[in-house]
Formats: C-alpha cells, structure tokens, sequence
C-alpha cells in the first residue's frame, strides 16, 4: 500500500495499526516467557554498522507499525519476563504505558498551563501524592514541590544547580563553577550521573570527594565526618552533602540522618539520590530505614524504577519549590505573562514530554496500598532468594540491608573469571539475566528484582539453574561426609 | 471494580483499556474539531490549588483509563485542530505516537545494546536518515553522529558543553567555566533556552552576548564581526557563535555561512539552533536559504516540532560523535565493559526514553517524499495567509523570509491593547487560537502552522474570522471613497 498521509478518515487506520501494538503488548504481559530473556539477530547487529536508509516511498499504517513490531522482536531485551534481573529494568505496569500513550496521543505537555491545562493539574497531583506516599513533609511556598525530567541523572543535575546556587548565595567569593574549593561528598557507591553531572555544571573532577562505605556498601559516617573537618581546616567549602537511597550494586541505603545533620552543621546542601530507593519509601516497615528522609533539601525519585514506568521519567522532590522558581526563568516576546502555573519556569526543560499521565494512572489503578502490594512481592521474592542461597553453603553473599530488591553473591569456590562465565551461560540459555558486580575485589553475580510478577517460584527455578551451572562448571564444595 | 494487580490473564484487560485510548486517538485526529481549540474546567483550575489525593484502593484498569480520557478532555489544549496556531506546538502524527507506544510498552532503552539492541540500531538508524534528509555531510569516526535527548534545550546544553571543552583544550587558561572572558555569541532572537544551559554550565549571564537583528529578525552579521573584533582586542575568548535557524518569533533563519566563518576565523565552535526550522531542510526549496549548515559543530534538531511526534524528544546531530564520547563518560561496578554501543557514555543521559522508534516509523510510514509533501502543505498553507493578508489593507505583517511556517500581522489600526484583545476574542471563542507577539516595540497576531492538515481553506476560514473581529472592534481602516 502507499502513504496517503493528508488522507482523511483516518480512523480505520490508527485502530488497526494501534491494535497491532496493543496486541503485542497484552500478549508480552500475558505470556513473557515467549519471548527469551535476551536476543539480537545478525541483521540488527549488522544495521548499526550499515544504517538502513529510509525509504523515499512510503507505506500504510497498519504496515508500518508491523514491521516495527518484528524489528522489536528482532532485538528485545525482555525486562517483563520474571527472571529478567539487569541493572534496575522495570517491567513496565500496562497503567502507566498506557497514560503515557494517552498524554502522547493527544501531545499534551505539562510544561505551561496554557499549554496542557490537565497536564499540568495531573503534574502537580503526582508531586502532592508522591510526597505523601514517602512520607515527605507538606510543601513550603506556592509553587509545586517539585519537577519532573527524563531520568534521574537531569534530577540529580538540577538537584546540584541548586544547591550551587545556595553555595554561591553564603560563599559569594566561590561566585562561579571554579571557585576556590567547593566540595560536594558522597560514598564511592554512589551512582556516576553525579560526577557527570558535576562536569555538567562546570566543576572539576577532584571537586567530588568519594567517601568509603562499610561491608554493605553505605557510607561510613565517622570518614565523612573526619573528611569534612580536614577539608574544611584547608579552606575547602562543603557545597553539598549527597546521601544515597539504595545503591545501584547492592541496594545500600546511606546513614541519611548522620549525613544531614553534618550537612546543617556546614551550611552545605543535603541532596538524596534515591532514583531507585525511594519508592521502598512507600512501605512503613522499609521506611523506618531511612530517618532522615525530611531533612533532605532535594530528593532524586525515578518512577521508570521501582514505580514501574517506562524508561525516561524522573523527578526532583524539594521541600519548597521557588528555590526552582528562583533557578530557571524562561519566556520569550511570544509568550505574554498571565499569572498562570508554567512550570517551564521551574526547570531546565522548556516543553516536555508529559509523563506524569502514566504515574498518576498507576496510582489510579492500584490504589496506595496495591502499589505496596507490589513492592512487597518483589521484597518478598528478594528475601525468598537471599534465603535460598544463604542456606546453602556453596554460595556467599555480600551481606546487605535486606531492605532493597537487590541480592549479590557467588558460588563460594568460584573466581572472577568462572562467575562471569556462570553469568553469561545463565543469560545464553535463557535460565535468567543476571548481572556481573565488582566488588570491593571480588566479582559475584547481582541480582535485581524490578518485575513486580517475579515470585518465589520463580526465585526456586532460578536456584534449581544456579545449581545446575554451579554443578557443570566444577564449583561444588567437596561434600565433607 | 477492584483492582487485582497480580492476577493473571491481563490480556483481555490490556485490550479493553488500551481500546479505549485508541479510541479517543482516532477520533480526534478524525475530527479534532469536535473540542474546542482549549478548555479547561473549573475543576481541573482548582486541583492545581488544592491537588486530590491518589486513593488507597485502586480501580480496574479500564475504569482508570476511562476517568483519564475523561479528565484530559476537561483541560485540553487541542494542537489537532487545523487552527490551533500558538507556539510551535504539532500535531501529533498516528506514526509516530504508536512507534513511541510500542518502545514504551517493552521498555527499550537505546541508552545500550544489551539493555535495548532493535533501540539502539533505530536510534542509529534515525541519526543517519535525518543527516541525509537534511543534505548533512557523512559522519566522521566510529560513533553516531548524534545523540537524541528529552527536547531542545537539552540538545543545546550538550552542544554548549562540547563548545566549552573546546575552548578548554585550545585556551587551557580558562580552563573553567568562570575563566576570564568567554564569550557566545547568539542574536536577540535566539530562544531561551540557550541563556538556561549557560547557566547551568556555570556562565555569568554577561557571557551571552545579543547581537542585533534585521528587520525579519536575522541576525546582522556586519554587527557580529565588529563585535568579535572589539572582543578580542579586549581579551575575551569567543568560545561559540550561535546561528538560529528558525527563529521561534518570526522563523528567521541566521546567515549561517558568515557566522560559520567567523567561527573558523576565531577558533570558536559554531553552533546551530535549528531545533525548529531545520526539519524545512527537508526541502530543497527551503534548504536553499540555508547555506552553511556543514560548517557546523553541532546543530540541535527536534522532532517534536515539525516532524511531528509528540513532545519531549530532541537531538543533537555532531560531525564527529566521539567528541560526545570523549565529553561523556560512564560505569559503575555493575557495568562490565564488551565494547558493545552505549550510547549513555556518549550522552548527558544515562538510561533514555525510546523515543526514535517513533521517528522511525514516521519516516518508513510516509516516506521522505510523503515528509516532504506534509512540509509543503504547511508553507503552502503558510503562503496562503501571507498571500491573504498582503493583500488586504486592513492589515500590515512582519516582513519575513517566507521560509517557515510562521506568519506574524496586525490590524493597522490596532494598538497593543487592542491585538491583545483580538487574540483572546478569537481564542475564547473558539475561532483559531494564535498567539500574542512583541516585536520591535509593537504588538502583532503570531501564527504558527504546525499541523500539516491545515488548509488553505482553513486560513480562508481563519482569514474571514479575523476580518469579522476587526469590524467588530471597529479596526476597518476608513472606506477611502
């Protein structure tokens, strides 16, 4: 068929070709292990090398979006299926794919009243609701509590403007990015948007100071503590203390409280990175881990995480929201001043992407206590597992919090070389994907949770692979009779 | 209904929901007249005041879905109507938005092969189509020649960072952000959200230097290199120029050859905003008028605009994508390295929203000659309202280049008061929805066509309700008998 793009009655169209999607994607959440964990065809791999061109003619709808749905199916790494444990890949919920292909539909953008009435309205009730659900004091001032971005890295970026421009407020001879010594703190666990983030906003490498962490990766108050005493005595100035909520290797939560407190006592900024650890936040008994969480002058959350949005939607949560307003400005002679809320004003975003439409449907959907019900299936098929392997003694784990869905550990003979064989033979046969994890010397195998729908079955298939390989490759302890 | 969010057999729910959405979609690109240009309930002005709380029990996924349809119709600004003419906002092309749905229902990231391969090979793919759509020379090196982002502020941000590592290699004394004197150069005209990611970058405002503009608002370039010259001899470092093409105002494009070679004559990186009006190189017709467009470093383009997907994605297209590389950099313990793309160590982002699917599809749907044919029936709808207005004393416009979709004029006789009455009148009633513009000291109607249905009979519509408007605010120039 040919393109017919000005041609009217369009309707017939969209619902074949978006019913091509939409039966897709039920049948990927009905069924997930259909499809492998992981797969990559010649040709997809051949095209990054030899881009296809894009073709002068066109053709149909319903063609075109059947041809993507192959091309997916050609190179899918497959995060709804329940023994998909990379890095901290969300099975995405159908609630929030859905709101957000509402949002897109009708290309709403919440970045100015005008703009998207609904948007922005739909914007400011997941803020208000976000900050209830974790717990976090009420708003201070008019203006929204805080602001949405495509991912935690622009969220920590924003976080740290801020908190340079309170530096440059009671420093005005630290008045630019190089000013004599600014420091910003945070543990060596902490994630690399941070440093890149610092880049960003003109600092130099040596400016960020990586503080040691205990055996489950959070950061040793007492060295901060020291660290800061010695920096500040040669004249340094603590921009900003960062505490983080749930480390991307093994789930770590910070002494949040300690970091705080030393922040007040230096005048220096308290950010939280909990891009993936906030959403624990929700459950009480995971909340009384993190005391501290309202001492926070900003707080990185990401729904694409633990909130299961897809990929792309972050937030900066502050405690009074014209410390954004004062930040970014924004308007042009085209856009006449009304009064109204424009959040474009408020962040380094001029128009947005509106999703917030997939969040406040999730919440929507599962109601405050379904979302908990989630995270607690994923806590619960955590703990399952962490107990599986710590009754047997061919494996040890790194020893964690147990408070995030994040488990390390290794078959107790194997070396570097043997586990990251373990893993890559897991992931070729499609017994499960699990990631490889460096650590303090040693290399285990990691394992994250981020499907809501992983059991503890699943957990057991998982431990019946891993003793499988454990048996196959040689690293069964010598049984002592 | 209450929500089961673990049950099984979420097919059928999938469907009906997801049938839902598609619904409203097809009908309002159907017949998006049946909204008004924009509304917005009582109700949904007062949630912004007094946000309602998400509910502790949740509802089914159909119910959810429902209650959203509903509330987005209750705060809609309608881009889909053939009139609706403010900013540059599109309307959402089918093609695109259902690409954009299928990368988010499986949660792709192109941010790296193995979290996203089909993602990462389209992203390729899309970067590749675009160079070539726009006449932009082959890329250089083993990287990408882009990187896409959440929009065009994002876009100039990387673009400003790489000019500023440049400056940094070639002037190592202003090794930072603050070093003495550094200059960027950009015309009055140029968008905002170049001062914003200077800003962040950690630049003085001064450092931003406004050149003057014709009166299409072009930058003058005599202005520009008497400016550079007083600049250099008082010791500051031009770091980068800046060429808009297409400005948001009035859709003029910068000459680009002559800031392009006083870039090179000074060492500077020559950036170029066409975050708009580079999609009109699509056309040769267009392209003509923009002479120099491969003598830039790096050219921020966004798709959302006039290529037609929904808001929220950009990109940066570079000559040399290691360049990106080597100012990106990224890894953690729990990234062992393969030497596969990832395309994170190449961008400010680290996982991304999967928003080139939508691109994809767009241009595999219509073709490029179809793209081509949506652009011109743009600016052949464009001339037409020019061609109307010219043509009618009662109305004088902005002299423009005649490139861009992009008309501003007034009723002669108008004041500022009175246009900015006019343009509510039309709004409010729900006649076209234009926008206000100040320029050079006075007030015009701005008229954006960023719906590639509009027609030429529409602007004859359009063009009969404003001259009603003129009669009734009595604007009729005196009948000269």
């Amino acid at each position: 068929m040919t393109a017919e793009p000005l041609e009217l009655g369009v309707n017939s169209h969209i619902l074949a070709a978006g019913k091509r999607v939409l039966e897709l994607f039920a049948s990927v959440q009905d069924a997930p292990e259909q499809f492998p964990l992981w797969s990559a065809s010649d040709s997809v791999a051949a095209r990054i090398q030899d881009p296809t061109a894009m073709p002068e003619h066109g053709q149909s709808l319903d063609d075109t979006l059947a041809q993507a749905v192959e091309l997916m199916q050609q190179g899918l790494c497959n995060v709804s299926h329940p023994l998909y444990f990379g890095y901290i890949s969300p099975r995405p919920h159908p609630a929030a794919v859905l709101g957000d292909f509402l949002g897109s539909a009708l290309n709403q953008t919440p970045g100015a009243w005008r703009a998207g009435p609904s948007a922005t309205m739909v914007e400011v009730e997941v803020l208000h609701a976000l900050r209830s659900l974790f717990g976090l004091d009420p708003v201070v001032g008019r203006l929204p509590g805080g602001v949405f971005t495509g991912g935690g890295t622009l969220a920590n970026l924003i976080g740290l403007k801020l908190a340079r421009e309170q530096m440059h407020r009671q420093h005005p001879q630290t008045h630019r990015a190089d000013g004599p010594g600014a420091r910003i703190y945070m543990s060596r666990e902490g994630h690399f948007s941070i440093a890149k983030a610092l880049d960003v906003l003109g600092f130099a490498a040596d400016a960020l100071v990586e503080i040691d962490t205990d055996e489950q990766g959070a950061l040793l108050p007492e060295q901060l503590e020291q660290r800061l005493a010695h920096d500040v005595a040669l004249g340094y100035t603590p921009m900003c203390l960062i505490g983080v909520l749930g480390t991307t290797a093994t789930g770590a939560i910070d002494p949040l409280r300690r970091i705080g407190e030393l922040a007040r006592r230096y005048n220096a900024w308290f950010h939280i990175d909990g891009a993936a650890g906030l959403a624990l936040a929700a459950l009480p008994e995971a909340r009384r881990h993190m005391q501290g969480l309202n001492d926070a002058d900003s707080i990185t959350f990401d729904p694409c995480k633990w909130m299961f949005a897809s990929f792309g939607v972050g937030c900066l949560l502050v405690r009074n929201g014209e410390m954004l307003g004062s930040s970014f400005w924004a308007g042009g002679p085209y856009w006449e001043e009304r009064g109204e809320l424009d959040t474009f004003k408020m962040n380094l975003y001029g128009t947005r992407q509106f999703r917030s439409l997939g969040v406040w449907c999730l919440l929507q959907h599962l109601g405050l206590e379904g979302y908990r019900q989630l995270l607690r299936n994923m806590t619960g098929a955590t703990a399952h597992l962490r107990a599986l392997l710590s009754a047997d003694p061919a494996y040890c784990l790194i020893p964690d919090q147990q408070i995030m869905p994040v488990v390390a550990f290794r078959p107790v003979t194997a070396n570097a070389e043997s586990v990251a064989r373990l893993v890559v033979l897991c992931q070729q046969r499609n017994l499960a994907y699990p990631s490889v994890l460096e650590w303090k010397g040693e290399v285990y195998i990691r394992v994250a949770i981020s499907n809501y729908q992983t059991s503890t079955l699943d957990m057991e298939r998982f431990k019946r692979a891993l003793d499988g390989l454990v048996h196959e490759l040689g690293f069964s302890l010598p049984r002592i009779l």
